[in-house]
């Protein structure tokens, strides 16, 4: 089963105490397309400035992603610029130019409006609304937001929420979309405004996720090295869903197999976490993958009862 | 197999966004030894003042805690004041009184001085070192510290760590007492200095563990309502002491007894953090301790391989 995924694909500089990187190629569509890779076919949407060059699309074409719909478009290519501190967990974002999202009016090519499964990253709801309704229903549809959009858009949001199956956000962007500081009370009220998986996403302690089969946690993957949080959370949805488009068979995707792939999004967030940018999910082989799945697993385990 | 434990018995001032309670009975041999009191007959060394009546004893009596060592000395019973915003992960302390803990000089009782296991609860690093001199060799001794000690007592706190085979403590107080910000490097410079298990409380988000086994972390209990974190860490301390205590036969202690223990501490600081003060130790059955067991493998179980 295929992935389409919409979302952003920009030029990131971050300074973190370990380094710096100046306009390396990020993205939400970026490292949630490059993590899902690794699983099965993926198709992006979005859009790049003239400024994005052969040998930054390169980094997407060498996972064979399909780029059948990033348009190129008069203008820049979107921009961010942030620090992180010695708390990873946290980050100050320093700079945001929207370049050619500005305006950007999302199309789906016509051979991916039948998508297995579609991943509507963070971005303007209004355009997350637009791709939804240029496809025909996928077996699951997933979205991310932010705060941003939380307090900018909260009737898009909601107006989104309605028909999505899964949210996947921030344990504090949890809390603020239900206005509820505990995060079971939170996760019951989101729910009820549509998505029936909520995915909250803790940092280096792990994610929560709440469905009809009952409350999922696990922690994070304890790392010894730790440069660059940019792009976890996206790559942690790409190797989710990835995870998922590879294994669903027909009918309903069962809680068995949910918690099986948040732990192998965290799988792939932990490579991304290890490099600056797309780095550390360029070169992974299946043995690699396979062998961190195990060590997951291995890190919570606590014996038969 | 029975538990010893030294630390503070107090009177604690709580205010979080959920109520307050004035002078109500606290410290942290209190917490362990009724989180391990379900498990093992528990002994407190430690010390309270002439305020401490028989209405603030019967707290400890309930669950038949042997008092035999808990003197009573002329003076003022410590006291500790703190708030709690809705970030109930951090806690700014108001108040400390230490009283009768200023003087206090340890005596072991002639009849427990061969405890199965001992239990150092956070308080000074000499007085931590004074009981371990009084007793014969446990099979594991644990302790506890804080930032205070860390800062204020750093050799006597090295010769202590140099004895023990456990340390329980904080996440921001590992990395502390490293000097290192990864948690991993931390961990292998901790169990460096002396105990072979280094056990990482991460307050809502679980726990991480360091032994020979390899690393281990798990979730916290989602809960739908937490009210009072005040002793989660102590009550976490005393499950699992009181856990091992129950079932550790002769020979060393098994990694995969220890991750069962660390999941039983976190049980009993799911009760604990549910109601304020100790109200939620005291009432516990064993069914409701075996049901919260279960409903914990099951948060993080990922299903067979």
């Amino acid at each position: 089963m295929s992935v389409l995924v919409v979302g952003s694909v920009a030029f990131d500089s971050v300074e973190t105490p370990f380094g710096a990187r100046r306009e390396i190629v990020g993205g939400a569509a970026t490292y949630f397309a490059l993590a899902a890779s690794h699983f099965t076919r993926v198709h992006v949407v979005g859009a790049v400035g003239e400024d994005f060059g052969p040998e930054h699309m390169a980094v997407l074409e060498r996972r064979s992603i399909d780029l059948e719909g990033l348009e190129r478009l008069p203008g820049k290519t979107f921009r961010w610029s942030g620090r992180y501190s010695y708390d990873l967990n946290a980050r100050d974002t320093l700079e945001t130019r929207l370049g050619v999202f500005e305006t950007f009016n999302p199309r789906i090519p016509e051979g991916h409006r039948s998508p297995g499964l579609l991943f509507l990253a963070n971005i303007d709801p209004d355009v997350q609304l637009a791709v939804l309704s240029q496809v025909k229903r996928p077996r699951l549809v997933g979205c991310d937001t932010m705060n941003f959009w939380i307090e900018g858009k909260p009737e898009s949001l909601r107006r989104l929420l309605a028909q999505v199956d899964m949210l996947v956000i921030n344990d504090s962007e949890a809390r603020q979309l239900a206005g509820e500081a505990s995060l079971v009370r939170a996760a019951a009220i989101i729910r009820a405004m549509g998505p029936r998986i909520l995915i909250v996403k803790r940092g280096e302690f792990g994610a929560a996720a709440f469905d009809n089969a009952g409350p999922f946690a696990v922690p994070a993957l304890l790392l010894e090295s730790v440069v660059d949080p940019t792009g976890a959370g996206d790559s942690f949805a790409g190797g989710l869903m990835g995870y998922l488009a590879r294994h669903a068979a027909a009918g309903e995707i069962s809680g068995r197999l949910m918690r099986r792939a948040i732990a192998m999004g965290s799988v792939l967030a932990s490579f991304t976490v290890e490099s600056f940018g797309v780095e550390g999910l360029l070169h992974l082989t299946p043995e690699q993958i396979d062998q961190r799945f195990a060590a997951f697993r291995e890190l919570s385990h606590l014996g038969d009862a």
